[in-house]
């Protein structure tokens, strides 16, 4: 098995002049939010799967108890500015190691489908309860800073201070090397829930960048949805904790014998 | 060395209509219990053993002092309705890249030998100690569904929510790509215990599968094993906690100096 | 990706008896302290950055919101007595193996610059928050011992007890057989905190080898910097640990189904 | 870099049916003061050194402040009965994989160098703070065991439960398949101690094997300086305990942005 493995399920795209959008899971789901609901509302279409033994060693069950291999998808779709790559996925990376490889991958696919552009979406942790209409970017240009601040975007001196962590910051970082201008927004967010009204700040700001029309409110909805998933996975993780284990653990390799 | 090592015991293996069987290590081992059942009451041969540098560093000893490398091993039988292959082990991956590794390695040998059907058996967590006799499963092809209901096998929409973590998960998932038709059986478990009961109850649903019949009575005693041997790794782990380490850990990578 | 990309900013780079001085991040970041105080006083030109997916999957954010990728850099300046070549870094590897792949790739930049000496800086953590004006030191050849205890620098047998870890450590023991003489000079603090006093009489040290003078004040200034950004991305770390999280860990590891 | 770097200090060894003797770093110190008493009191030559990424990145300090990259060593020496090999080391691999291709890198150089024997030692942890005069043995070829229990060692079926992991177990489960035959010899001792006793223990056994006699007493000795180096590295690691790290850890592969 090679360490990814591209499918694509769709040979010849031609595009015009394409933006990569990027709504992977983070901080708030916000990026994945929005970048879900993109597709839903655009009725983009799938072109792309993305497999790696970087991603956990897990499938997903849908609704006929059918399963799928966790993956990364790219979908496109077409609005009056220009063609839209959206990028969206089950995980990032397991991996630190991991993650540099992915975001390779990802702008190689960017570069072959002539992209100039890539935006990063994401949530920014407050550790405030209290909700702010708020979206934080950071550029890998800035060149790119005035276009930004007029779609209502913020931007700070060194924020965010910790860096950004991930394939969010990751792809700005690796992306200036190839002279493509990309773009982190991030919506303001607790940090400690998947934040529905979070995405719809930052929805909002996307609509104004591409000058579309979307309805945010079905975030709310997809939101619970998403927050289900979220507790079955800690439910299940908890369970976990009182079960004994056969495999060889880190303490075993203090070497008995 | 390679990342795997395949022992083939015997060559030009002659299989009819072969469905493989997993059970590995899992919650409450239930689908190892179950698997090494049919191995021992069926009078399986061993054909392949299969060692790798993504399980554990660890030999086990038997009753003779004598020691073996951990190892995954795959056994052949006959019963009326086809033949099976049936894959044991100590261990799973140690590693999700290994996961991915040893499955593929797993599926490869699968298609060598013409199999057409993967059933890996679990146990599916349900934090109640109070036992159900049911038997969950999922599959990666639909049209699968109605023939395993039939066999008293339940499937639930998107259960389990928190998708399958392992071999058993990853089998259906990378098997979907080669065609191979498979389903993931799991026994509702506690998921404290190693757990015979829920073993008893999908050994009976794999009996109307293929249409044999096996005493489930011997799995009682097959347990209590097991549970020792995992009593006694649980207390190596322990007695070790307090011992000085001259190895360096992630401590030590704070860079002294 | 390779595992770590030099990016040359300059070719044809002629120096006279380079001398390598390493500060990378480590216990009171007092080696980082000093080397970065040594760029910034003696106007050093940077002429390598060095990239690897052995460092954390991150990008740091600059005062004009404009992201780099993290990286180690190495940069030159004159002095009377020879060259200096400053590497200095936002990170050490993530992974014990990256540390013996990144400290390859620095003593082949070493060897191939002509590079006859390596002074590596670190702290030595004490426990004790009292100051003592002490620098410990040792070397990968013990020829050095008269020269650099004449500079100030204190020698203890088997000392620090516990070896030297990370980079500061094995680019001694790697430049060994290569034959290039190397030094690790190590200021004592206390281990808790950023410490611009530790680094003060490490850079006087350094000043007596080399026969320059710089200005030790501006070091509290730059440690107050140093320790804002240590403040923050703790915070950060905080906020994170309540965040629920789709990504699979450890715990699901234990083969769910 | 390799993996594993052997750098041969002698060409041209030739032995005499040379047996192999394993003793590195494990629970309560057993095996490695053994091994390293052997090499002392037998004035062993040594003969390789063995490098690796698979070990931590550290250096150790010597006496004169002088520093070596850790590794692991090879001595010969002769006995009246054959020549012998000695592996000594100042740690076993960081990673379970490593563990595997550092014993087949040590087999290899076994069957070079002729050897038809391997005798790794270890110590086995009881719990118990009362000594045992007791040497516990696991064999890789069952032939062995009249001739072993002879010299005084124990062998009980199934034990240790647990297995035997790291390069003890693992030497004896690789080296079959080259057929040479293998013991793991195991005083047992509390696992709590650096255990000077129960070296004591196995290294009578291992007179008794090759027909040697070797003062014990120096072991005290040995033992408490193996004691005090321990105590060194846990008291480095308490205080890095408190210390602010820049590197980025875990938690913030949780995606910031």
């Amino acid at each position: 098995m090679q360490e990814i493995n591209i499918v694509r399920l769709k040979t010849d795209v031609q595009l015009r002049d394409p933006v990569l959008i990027v709504g992977l899971p983070g901080v708030g789901h916000v990026g994945k939010l929005v970048a879900e609901h993109l597709v839903e509302e655009l009725k983009a279409e799938k072109i792309i799967e993305i497999y790696s033994k970087h991603f956990p060693p897990q499938v997903l069950v849908d609704e006929n108890s059918e399963v799928r291999l966790v993956n990364n998808e790219v979908y496109t779709c077409s609005t009056e500015k220009s063609d839209m790559l959206i990028l969206v996925g089950d995980h990032q990376s397991s991996t630190g190691e991991g993650h540099y490889q992915l975001c390779e991958a990802y702008i190689d696919i960017a570069e072959e489908l002539g992209v100039k552009r890539i935006y990063t979406l994401g949530g920014f942790p407050t550790g405030q309860l209290t909700h702010t209409d708020e979206v934080l970017g950071a550029v890998n240009n800035s060149e790119m800073l005035e276009e930004l601040k007029e779609a209502g975007i913020e931007f700070k001196p060194n924020e965010p201070g910790g860096g950004i962590v991930g394939a969010s910051g990751l792809l700005l970082g690796m992306s200036k090397f190839k002279n493509i201008d990309s773009a982190c927004l991030m919506g303001l967010t607790s940090g400690y829930l998947v934040d529905p009204k979070s995405a719809q700040s930052l929805l909002r700001v996307m609509c104004k960048i591409f000058d579309i029309e979307i309805d945010v409110g079905p975030l709310e909805e997809r939101a619970k949805e998403m927050e289900k998933i979220v507790a079955r996975l800690k439910e299940v993780e908890q369970q976990q904790q009182g079960i004994p284990e056969v495999s060889i653990g880190d303490d075993d390799l203090r070497y008995i014998g």
